[in-house]
């Protein structure tokens, strides 16, 4: 169902941290902090990502002024196991902790939650996620020291965090509507293919959102998935022509804009929580401030299969979740 | 911060569903469905787990005759890595599934974030949960084939699933107040004392609740802990009466209630995301709904360690969410 956020919530403060590929990649100088290392001087992958977090919460805080009395609650996510990099990564913050898993449609899944509870409670709350390329590859895939062949349709995890601060009555961004997605057997068992996963849970709730609000693609200056790369863009495109949607003007995929695809050797383009959550906050947000996107539908896609489940024989179940925003 | 469900958001419906050692334990003859030899026609524990959530959610849906596009919203989630028993358990019901991650506190974070839906949207939502004593243990521990020995203050994962519908006007529980947890370093480590990792969470939040409430403990009939078992119920009934609250007449844990500790050898007592849930659905809104227990302090405690967090020696870092439920 379509849920209106009636109560004029807008996303007034966001931060963006990210690692060496994210600041050589086109959005690189909008990041608010860059680590070229990778480590944010901690000793375990996972710890530098659970880093990333903090520092990217304490930016967007540091830019509204805000202390952590003054944020109401944190919904926070990631793609580690038991998702430690928000719990641990966040602890230091004295802010009730909302714990999330959307595998990488965790930015839309935390914004969208923050602002039903902005709309809810009038007051502020924070939305945070994050992925980074080795814990991910440590996790999900070989130790980075295997040095593993990556097929021409696998993506690269975005090293970055992203932090988003929701209330009423500041900012330009308005959050005006939430379409929340189904968990959607993708028939997808190539844990190389993502984008091909994580197409039709995008084509669901695009569909079901353009029925319920009576809308059409046209209607928006920009539609951006999250990280569907370069395959799952096709994909989408193709599967929304065939429902009678034509998405070529508008359409635009975070893991094609994270990086320079020309230049960059990243395959099918990026992935991960934070993929779509650098992205906003370095270039789709400042767009919408500058007025050129007035207009966005920003839609967080992801692959919801663990190793386990991939070892199992199952096909990746995928699921998309989705905000309208406009400019105030 | 507190959060006042301010639209009598109330529990509707609810269905449990568990293992062997829970139909043996005193709250047995109030499940749903058992299935004593826990694996629900499933190949692998980890389907069956996911299968427990699917019979819950069904079970609940068809006492209060509600299709599936009757529910707006599913807040699921669980222990599994990547919370596949969620999103493939319920993948088969046409509902957006937003998923959760607060590891044994999730029965208490579903319900509050459905509280908070079902109040903004004015909508039907579903809270669902599960935990698995085979899946957890493969998981967080040893394969059971390896026989490993457990230490006294170690607890037993609940085999176990809840699901609880919620929405305006039906039924008699009513949502009245909420309170999110903090993330909080327990300064412990040892994975096998998850009563002690959690009781501080439990006290962060109970001693938030009553400041901000205005309450004391003698003001509710129950209050009741998810899972701290034998250890965490004395170390928070002693952390509590430190800071002036005691809780002796009103006070109880889920992980004592669900088995005869006297007979079945569960070490301290049960835990896992199912614990609390299948507690509530068979003992504690029953208990409600009869008129036995009016006034009701329900706290969800997690501890959010990953097997990865502990190996590289991170201290426990747990949670607790509370709901405060009344009859109506």
């Amino acid at each position: 169902m379509l849920v209106s956020i009636k109560g004029d919530v807008r996303i007034f403060s966001y931060a963006a941290v990210g690692g060496a590929q994210e600041a050589k990649g086109p959005l690189g100088r909008a990041f608010d902090f860059i680590d070229e290392s990778e480590r944010f001087r901690q000793k375990t992958w996972e710890q530098s990502e659970g880093e990333m977090q903090r520092i990217a919460l304490r930016k967007a805080m540091d830019k509204a002024g805000l202390s952590d009395g003054d944020v109401g609650h944190l919904f926070a996510g990631d793609l580690m196991n038991q998702c430690t990099s928000s719990s641990y990564g966040l602890m230091s913050f004295d802010i009730p902790h909302v714990g999330l898993y959307g595998a990488c449609s965790t930015a839309a899944e935390s914004i969208s939650l923050a602002s039903v509870m902005s709309d809810t409670t009038d007051s502020i709350s924070a939305a945070v996620t994050s992925s980074h390329f080795c814990s991910a590859e440590r996790q999900f895939r070989y130790p980075l020291e295997y040095g593993g062949q990556r097929t021409p349709t696998s993506q690269r995890t975005v090293t970055g965090s992203a932090a988003f601060l929701l209330g009423r009555g500041r900012g330009k961004i308005q959050v005006k509507q939430l379409m929340f997605g189904r968990s959607v057997d993708s028939k997808i068992s190539d844990i190389c293919n993502m984008g091909a996963a994580m197409a039709p849970a995008a084509v669901d709730t695009l569909t079901r959102f353009f029925e319920e609000s009576g809308t059409q693609p046209q209607d928006y200056d920009k539609i951006v998935t999250g990280d569907l790369g370069r395959e799952g863009f096709e994909i989408t495109k193709m599967m929304m022509a065939q429902k009678g949607y034509n998405l070529d003007a508008v359409y635009d995929d975070c893991g094609l804009l994270i990086y320079n695809l020309a230049v960059q050797d990243m395959h099918a383009g990026g992935s991960g929580c934070g993929c779509s959550a650098v992205v906003a906050a370095t270039s789709l947000f400042p767009a919408m401030e500058r007025g050129e996107i007035r207009n966005l539908l920003f839609i967080g896609t992801g692959a919801l299969m663990s190793p386990t489940s991939a070892q199992q024989g199952l096909p990746i179940a995928s699921i998309a979740h989705l905000v309208h925003l406009s400019v105030m």
